[in-house]
């Protein structure tokens, strides 16, 4: 019985995922969730004691995937440039395969109640510490910019989580193409300013 | 009369405002709306004819003033550099102004329905456009990174978006010191590598 059992759990789980990236948590009622699970309502409590129950196993098991990865990486690269692009990678490469997991993650923070809400925050705020830990270990090494730690830290986040609102599966662009784009914007910026202030440099000491 | 229309008009907006970004669109009834306006739930009609009238009307008002102060900095801004810098500068400073709303700008397209989607969907394509603008002009002038304009825009876009979630207005960094750490990220990125290899150049040069 086991299997079939694992297998309704994870139907009402897809279902509370498509419900709640559709209308919004509060908006989405278990009725609603065990109808679109194929399941009669009552039942639906043999598998999850809340609505709330199914909210914070969407949101815990892709954040944990996201940061034993992560600390996966920390582990396995030392260069700051390979922790970067690996860190880029991961947390694109999850955001594109689960895309309707991540936006609940990213919009229903606001609706989880008591100690869920405060263990889910604290696995968001281990993942933002590994991230800083890269910035601030490459900047002791002196390969990056000197910079406020957390902000960038913030702002790469960002980043790579929007990417999930805009992706499309077979579109124009495969993901690690765009996992390139982010880490090539990330790491070297837009401005070509520093390059051409060195050929300026380079044509007048030619000159002279 | 009018001015106390208008006034109720603010009231019950601030209300939408306040119920869309705790509980979500389809999560706050109108009747919710107008006990938090201070207004009978059948008056609410004289002001708006729908909860849809409000969402739109908080997301056309804030879009159109991204929008046009944009459009302003692309008329008064001819440097690639300086409409990069202005452009982060706006787009910060609308989202920490008004936190919430854009927070329902991001997170309630969803709910939009009909004819305006098509018309927010295109707003939001001309902000993108203008973005855009910026990074061709300035890649076709040199100035920056041969790079994917589309991809490289949602990136510029989700980056300063992202600020509204986590700024605290009187916390430690100010607006604009926020706006110069991002600025700083998205033109020069997070690694000093060119110049390492500049100086290494440099040094060798000086050895033979």
């Amino acid at each position: 019985m086991q299997p079939e059992g694992r297998s309704m759990r994870e139907n009402i789980l897809a279902a509370a995922v498509q419900l709640f990236s559709e209308y919004g948590y509060h908006a989405a009622p278990l009725r609603d969730i065990a109808r679109l699970a194929g399941i009669q309502a009552a039942s639906i409590y043999h598998h999850y004691p809340s609505k709330q129950a199914l909210l914070v196993e969407i949101m815990e098991k892709h954040m944990q995937q996201l940061n034993s990865k992560l600390e996966r990486i920390l582990h396995e690269y030392h260069d700051p440039l390979d922790r970067l692009r690996e860190a880029i990678a991961n947390h694109i490469r999850l955001h594109t395969s689960n895309k309707a997991e991540f936006f609940i993650i990213d919009t229903e923070l606001r609706a989880l109640e008591g100690e869920h809400r405060t263990r889910i925050i604290a696995m968001r705020d281990t993942y933002d510490a590994m991230i800083q830990e890269i910035l601030r270990d490459g900047m002791e090494r002196g390969v990056f910019h000197p910079s406020d730690v957390k902000v960038t830290s913030y702002a790469i986040i960002a980043l790579c989580t929007q990417v999930s609102s805009w992706f499309r599966p077979g579109g124009r662009l495969s993901v690690q193409q765009v996992i390139d784009i982010y880490y090539q914007m990330v790491s070297q910026g837009l401005v070509r300013v520093p390059e051409h202030k060195d050929e300026q440099k380079r044509e007048e000491s030619v000159r002279t």
